[in-house]
């Protein structure tokens, strides 16, 4: 969708500001490193060693830059091996705690300190309110529903009968997958397939679980396994294929995942009695429900996937804490939230999000400060990665609680203020 | 949408593992403090002295938490206050340089070494080809073409002609309004005003400018002052209205953001010499068109919002480094890539990204790591947010090439194993 | 999404057209039936003898509708000139009549018969119901807020410096290109130009009211002729360009039609009085209430566009007879459906549909059966299509509170069963 | 979004019935009218008098295609029971023919004269060259992958929990389920079940097949059936339960068609020589590729749903022809149009329609004009569903390769003025 108008003049005009198009059009024209050099290259990219992280940053130096803080108090760079190439140091994020947070799961059972790392003003206090409010209603139910973090290749035909051949042909070879599944790893097994038959395109989802693990890496090795023997024992040859086409919502909101849950599909709920909302979010049941109804309104007219207030927050706090894949946040942010009055007139809420996309073992977990996060809440380590899953979802139901509350009661503006004001005085 | 019957079996299955309906219901009952004590709460929780934090550290101690290594290295906790509150240390999150990158932009210029945080294997080495090909191929063009923040506040009243003349009398005041704006805050701006009438509902978007600071909190000062000021003057009064009605696309990703711009549009190009897109990414420049295209309709069918392969992992990562809002990742991830083919048989691709919210000044900016991050590419400070967005556009478009070069080459496993191998022998 | 403000201020300029807020607030109060007697029912209505509908003849003729046409005979092929290429004959669409349905809007304002084409039993039973419920409720008042027909072309460059130039350029000639439009026809006139830039490519929107006529032939004309016109005086050449590049929502449904109505926007609300609610669709408020948010969270979960229930049956009945363009319900079905309790406990219910494209001239208007389809409604020829939009959303109104009530209560399958069984009796 | 794999097993062994792939393939052969004979061109197709309506009739008799209703006179309005309630007369649309469409498809196999019922100039010229197109490159090869009409009930509960409970305790019924299905029809089979629990809510997608009706009452019945069944049988009881709660797709279009088709899922591809392309649509192949690259985006751009250009037209027409449900063309016209080069250098296009919602028993199809449409493409009666789809989605294809060269070659303007020209010297 095109902006307006007149937004697009001030647009162009601020591209401009003074010069001629010409101007800048040279401006922006390509610069040969054959005529105008390049800085030099960051040597030894993936040299873990001790050595090999002195000379990246010694060329740093030479480049003016100073890494003094990403320098102090650093792990030792041969942990960093397999995760973070050209490593030069550490980024660090301020830890708040919320909580306790009374989670009654299948398998997060228990009151937790839950660690979120944002320097985000009035984030973590709007979050503590509402695991207060959760916590004192009883804490929140939490249910797993569903897991699976899928792969989308497509194979390439000639003509859209090819393309129901190779399915035909694929389907029942499935069952019998498993066995090069298992060869890229011990933790991942094919739980389904689904196709999709686009002109001569046969596009198809594989399932898996992945363990306690996130399992992006184990799914495309084990994908990867799974198309070959297909394409090798076909009767019909793809002109082409490809692992992955896009549809299995990897670093991507999408509709989909309403259908195809990506990681674990989660609901959270809890029922709040009125005279606890009344006395800490100051406001009705029912001013909550109404705002909400308007708020739905507003999320489907922005075309927004689902309807939430802010999901986003809670994950991509504790994504970095716990040393979770924080680009995932784009898919995890996306759900529903649910709100009702009981016969009792008290406050019904639930959240359910579709794509929590966590693990509790490989990928940043080891970590020291992640390790700590996830030790904080005893998820570290095999056997804990619904149990993160369970305990990101209670934390999200504490902050749609809150922010609902703050819009209903007209407290939004003011309660930011309020913890901004704290900065400014500085 | 429905999970398949099948999964759903296995759902309900795995939920009950063994034990019956009623147990697990009982596992999830809520537990009134009254008759399950609650874990001790945080104390002091926005004491922002070293008492405070020891204090908190304390208590956490004392419910078998170790915090050494957040804990070790610290900055002056006073330095979060309005920040993060409950603070109890730094999470750090390895931080590795991809570069140089080219970038022949309006604000930003030169070769830029850019910081990205993550723990994903092979993301930065990714990236650091992509910036390889963009900068050997002269750079990278890019503009940043707008920018507004928005809030979509929404006023209920009893019939649709209240809301219309609501809506006749406000739109006049609007250009009265900036005074307003400016008294909460100097960088504010509002640049333009939408409307959305649903039945009685008067939805609004304000739009503002928010000099070089991402501006959320701005925009909700500013946007309550209007509202204040409109309730007060207005010939009908509303019954209720809400400073926020989830229309303004804030930490979700809305197909609206394609209309109205959140934070700033950018747009980075450059045309890859056929030669050297064969030599680097091992791939004919039509291999890469071919893929492009399945791949656009394998995100068409899953609902995704805009057409793109991974910005969400540049973003994440550049805005952990560079003490962003890591939870716009949600909105900011939404674009389109866009491939074509020039006569001279070269690869033309640009990135689109309408949300690009960030700052370099406010938020988590002056931290000592973020600001050392955005210091090495030149971004701190008045005067630099631009720059900052164009610098991440860039760096998405490296990302682009990278993997859609290694998903037209069939590289895309290889590479992960490539880079996951080296972790695994340790 | 919210409409740029500047249309904004042009609805109300035409909402009001002269009258002051108050006297249009008049125009829109409800006339309760025992103030102001409605028009006599329609007797008979599943009477299907030959008797039957003599009767309804009759009492239609008695209120001076000629249905000479529906009733009988061949039109001219020679009328067909221009509208139907290879013609051999006239399908035969069954017309039933729902109403009397009171309309309290702007354009619109009476008691319609309204003739809806169909062969979905049960169908305009509904809507009956519905239209019964509303005209008692003192009837539907009724907004048309924005008109916009569009075309959106684009125009390929070489860089996106190339397209930020062509837009600098092209938009200071927007005001002097009304004289292009005006050479294609007299009615059509440019009213907005919207802009997107996606890489190298310039995405325009062209917005025009075109008077009376749906519209689609006169904006691909003077689309075309801007279009040539800009080209032949860019300072910058594109590569190549094209009239229409799937921006504009034509014959499908979109997101973007909630921030660019495509044809009227319109809103039609009705406050039922829990007695008649009671009566007539056997439910209470509040159980509309509940079912209905259950039924927007289904909406959205199923990636629906908008949230409503059936807008389609009443538009795609209403376009056949009316000698509308049937294709257009793709997009006019889109908007959204809202309920909410009033203080004194009554059910108020409002419809939005951004995208009623409609014509009271050209087109199939002039057809015998849809000229007199037209004329039972008061909406052939000039000056009648707000008029015609107005009606058509009065009508899905209708439609949405019987099928909502019908779902809420329980009677939707036995509703069906009842108009199916008399079907099958036969 | 791809398809559960048990129904793409089901797909397949539909698909083949019996036969091998090999012979299916065969089946699906283009069939070049220089080596099979193409069926006669329609002559006169733009003279619009008496004597140009006699030549076409006179061919199509020729062809043993009856079309007295077509040509004149009531039906009895009896035969209206339980069609259209308070009906007062017919309305009359003007149908024109398109063909000979040559159709290469496992249940449509022949030349076609495809009926289509519209009053909007130059689109039956288009499809009718579109046609000629297709015919003339040996036919279009389609095939019917899959069928499944849905409803959506929703039952409500107290917890999340008991939503579970329910589900798991209703899944392992369905089997036994199907009894209850057959009670309320002899041609109504349940295929699948599929779930979604939101909170305590959960909502079931029951999937059924229904023989050669488009169904939607009969999976009304069926559905009311079983949700009785279930709800008297269940250990929990739900507070409320709806028979539909918005989540099939009915009357709306929605990304979730994509997952679970709604009526037929068709496709219908073509290989157009380059010689053929540049002869009749004035573009080379390469040209049209280009042109719908950059539409694809303007329609990600709009939030549309899928991407192609006016399936709406072709499925509009026909169902009003046909006796269709004309308001289904909100679902039916969503899909998905692809093209791509050969290495010949010649143009395939395909077009992927998910919800062909169509019946020949039951439903307008009994109607005098209906049913001579529907006979004139052999598609009256019990088995021609599929056929009817297979035609529908054709025909679909025709309007695609000529819109999207009309407007890659610049001829989209100048064709519609033609063919308004004729209407304007009236």
């Amino acid at each position: 969708m095109p902006a307006p108008s007149q937004s697009a003049r001030r647009t162009i005009d601020r591209i401009l500001s003074g010069a001629t198009p010409a101007e800048v059009a040279k401006a922006l024209q390509p610069r040969l490193p054959s005529e105008s050099p390049l800085a030099p290259n960051l040597p030894s990219s993936t040299d873990y060693s001790a050595d090999g992280l002195r000379v990246r940053r010694q060329l740093l130096h030479g480049q003016g830059i100073r890494i003094r803080h990403l320098a102090d108090g650093d792990a030792d760079p041969e942990t960093l091996a397999g995760h973070t190439e050209n490593f030069v140091g550490f980024a660090r994020v301020p830890v708040g705690v919320v909580g306790p947070l009374r989670v009654n799961g299948t398998a997060a059972k228990g009151d937790f300190y839950v660690p979120l790392a944002t320097t985000e003003g009035a984030l973590i206090a709007s979050y503590h309110r509402g695991a207060y409010v959760i916590s004192h209603s009883g804490g929140a139910s939490v249910l797993c529903l569903t897991e699976s973090v899928g792969r989308s290749p497509c194979f390439v035909f000639e003509t859209v009968m090819q393309a129901c051949q190779f399915v035909a042909w694929a389907l029942p070879q499935v069952d019998s997958l498993q066995r090069q599944v298992s060869e890229t790893s011990r933790h991942c097994r094919l739980s389904d397939v689904k196709t999709s038959i686009i002109g001569k395109e046969a596009y198809l989802l594989f399932e898996f679980t992945t363990g306690d693990a996130a399992g992006q890496n184990m799914v495309t090795f084990a994908a990867e396994a799974i198309c070959r023997r297909l394409v090798e024992g076909s009767p019909v040859t793809p002109r082409r294929w490809y692992l992955e086409a896009n549809m299995s919502g990897d670093k991507k909101a999408t509709v989909g995942s309403f259908a195809f849950a990506r990681g674990k599909k989660v609901v959270a709920e809890v029922t709040v009695p009125r005279r606890l909302l009344r006395r800490f979010i100051h406001a009705e049941p029912s001013e909550l429900m109404d705002y909400w109804e308007v708020s739905v309104l507003g999320a489907v007219q922005s075309g927004a996937i689902g309807a939430q207030g802010h999901y986003a927050n809670a994950l991509a706090a504790l994504f970095i804490a716990c040393g979770q894949d924080a680009a995932c946040v784009s898919e995890a942010s996306v759900g529903l939230t649910r709100m009702d009055l009981t016969d009792a007139g008290d406050l019904y809420v639930a959240v359910t999000l579709p794509n929590v996309i966590v693990g509790t073992v490989g990928g940043g977990t080891s970590f020291p400060t992640a390790r700590e996060c996830l030790e904080m809440i005893g998820c570290y380590g095999d056997g804990r990665a619904r149990k993160l899953a369970e305990i990101a979802a209670a934390t999200a139901l504490a902050g749609e609680i809150s922010i609902i509350g703050a819009l209903a009661a007209g407290d939004f503006g003011k309660a930011h203020q309020t913890y901004a004001r704290k900065a400014k005085r500085r």
